[in-house]
């Protein structure tokens, strides 16, 4: 507990936008989150008050780090395992805990998990040879086992030959059918050390070049008994994995019903919409639940919410403070999220949201504002 | 500019609750708010990356933190005149400036404006000796012209022998009649160094001890001549003194009209709401005003919203944090807001803010939940 405060002391462990916007929920909480940067940089590092300064790999770091913490928990995968392992047997509160943990962060203990347990995963083997991959078949989706995001660590194979420089690297790889998806969908929950789970709409996400541009909530057009069946797989998977704290499950949704995609374990990309979006931010609820407070009302406050993350654009042009300017003066109802990045085409440097009721005008809102953030601007205006 | 983002620098003098909130906001706007602290523990010295040290009062103090913030703001009324026209003169952009500010500072100022405005005020006139006072008549609001807050400074007095004390102490004094008031309201606007201005919805403002407990937006019942007759004032005074951020004028309905009690200028008590009941929070709004930017959307989130302002309570008992797992348990749609201080008797320490359709519903819980955060408790079930 910050004796100052009388209130609990929650650690994140990565200090990127997950965490910045985190330490904004935890603010309204009473709390200032602690955080450990690796880079002084970092997103969270240039607005909280408790910055750390070493790396998730440097176990002293996370002792130093996690000292006081009541509770430490994660802004990203990358912690290794036999660190958090050593931070439990320290007596330190880790959430979601190693075994939980390390499903979202090995694609092939996930897989072997899932099968496991009957849900729905696509057709996959682990390969580390040519031989097995031709085995496998045709084409392949070949992805690392550790370290992968945004599209990196994936690769779409369609011969031995396309593989070739990945299978000689030596780097750990899973194959996995191409699944003939219909469109994305991500199920976002939150539990608790007690065991009460609470879930968003399920909403649609929509990916370019591997990267997620758009959210759409609730996802448009899905049949109810397909909605509860996503809520559903989400909530026995963070139920039998003992999952504490957020967890997106991103799903396919095929001809044939759904597939499991990935799992993450902290606040995701597409719960980004729940800041302005639903009664309860996934940053409060993550806080909530790695505290074992009861969990937040998961409404949505509005019919319709459009996220759209906001890219680096080609440098030079107007800064990122004039584009603002002109982005306000275009929608004085859009919601910015600016990160605190430096731009680099491509990266993530902040998202948007938009609200309403009817999902054509949101999404146009959501996607023009982001467009104007990336390049300064209006995509309607360079068309007419 | 922050290099680090190509995002402004908003330094605000003062570190309470306000500042507390506007850091939050900032964030999301990509910057991290500076603060002037006048003691560590003040509530945005605790969850800020960028703070400085030192008093309002201390032109030296002002002058280092002033030294690269695009715009100088305000969490207070108390940083002397003198030293914001020196750091005018220095170069530094103060909003909202000194001759704006000083209505907000200094009551006697304030009459004075709004009277030659031909604006709806209270019978008033300055004091400085009990045969003054006489002529004024009983009973007389006795207000002292500066440094008054939450009931501090103001006495109500019938008799020559009641004002005593006061009229002996040397303070600055104004004398004011006591209206025959409905209930307060409070008309809180936002306006740009350009001239936009945004308002939003009338609101209720409940009051006990002088202090404010509740507010209940939209004003319940208010004829929609009288909401937009507020809305003008504001807007007016805001526009006639070249106020830049958020205006909050105090009103009094009287079975005459409206009458004009006090002036903020900065995010104020009355605003709370705005954070999850409007698209645009006051300390968003702040922002964007301060720094030019167009403003934002005022409209609600709800029909319905209601703020009450959680105060300490006894010590002893169950802990905030315990108290606060309780009222999670209670009702999961409220959302709460600490401020990071130390719990003493009457201080106001959080708000809570309650959304929904009907107003009795949503009133109960907000008072309930203010309650259990000030007594560990629900007072339903004491009454039980």
């Amino acid at each position: 507990m910050d004796p100052r405060t009388g209130l609990p002391v929650v650690g994140m462990v990565g200090a990127g936008q997950l965490a910045r916007m985190t330490h904004q929920a935890a603010i309204a909480l009473g709390q200032s989150l602690r955080v450990l940067a690796a880079d002084p940089d970092d997103g969270a590092a240039l607005v909280a008050a408790d910055v750390h300064h070493g790396h998730h790999t440097d176990l002293a770091a996370l002792r130093t780090f996690s000292k006081g913490c009541e509770v430490v928990t994660f802004d990203h995968e990358h912690v290794p395992t036999e660190h958090l392992r050593a931070l439990v047997a320290d007596g330190i509160t880790v959430l979601p805990g190693p075994d939980a943990l390390v499903h979202a962060q090995d694609k092939r203990v996930m897989r072997e998990r899932l099968g496991e347990l009957g849900l729905p995963i696509p057709r996959w083997a682990p390969v580390s040879s040519a031989a097995e991959l031709a085995e496998f078949g045709f084409p392949a989706v070949l992805k690392a086992t550790r370290g992968g995001y945004d599209g990196r660590g994936v690769w779409l194979v369609s011969s031995p030959e396309d593989a070739a420089e990945v299978l000689d690297s030596g780097t750990a790889l899973i194959a996995e059918e191409k699944v003939p998806l219909v469109r994305e969908l991500a199920a976002v929950v939150a539990r608790s050390p007690y065991g009460q789970v609470a879930a968003w709409p399920i909403v649609e996400t929509v990916q370019r070049d591997g990267i997620c541009v758009e959210v759409l909530a609730p996802a448009p057009g899905l049949p109810a008994e397909l909605a509860i069946e996503a809520q559903q797989l989400a909530i026995r998977i963070a139920t039998e994995l003992d999952v504490v704290g957020v967890l997106a499950v991103e799903l396919f949704e095929t001809a044939d019903g759904l597939v499991i995609n990935e799992l993450a374990m902290r606040p995701h990309n597409s719960g980004h919409w729940t800041i302005e979006g639903s009664r309860t931010s996934q940053f409060e609820q993550h806080l909530r639940a790695v505290l074992d407070y009861p969990l937040g009302d998961t409404s949505m406050a509005a019919p319709v919410v459009v996220m759209a993350n906001v890219l680096g654009g080609e440098t030079g042009g107007p800064g990122i403070d004039e584009r603002l300017h002109h982005l306000f003066a275009a929608d004085p109802a859009v919601k910015v999220h600016l990160y605190g990045k430096a731009v680099r085409p491509g990266r993530k440097i902040g998202h948007v949201t938009a609200l309403g009721e009817d999902l054509a005008t949101v999404r146009a809102r959501a996607v023009r504002a982001a467009a104007w953030l990336r390049d300064g601007r209006d995509p309607a205006e360079e068309s007419a």
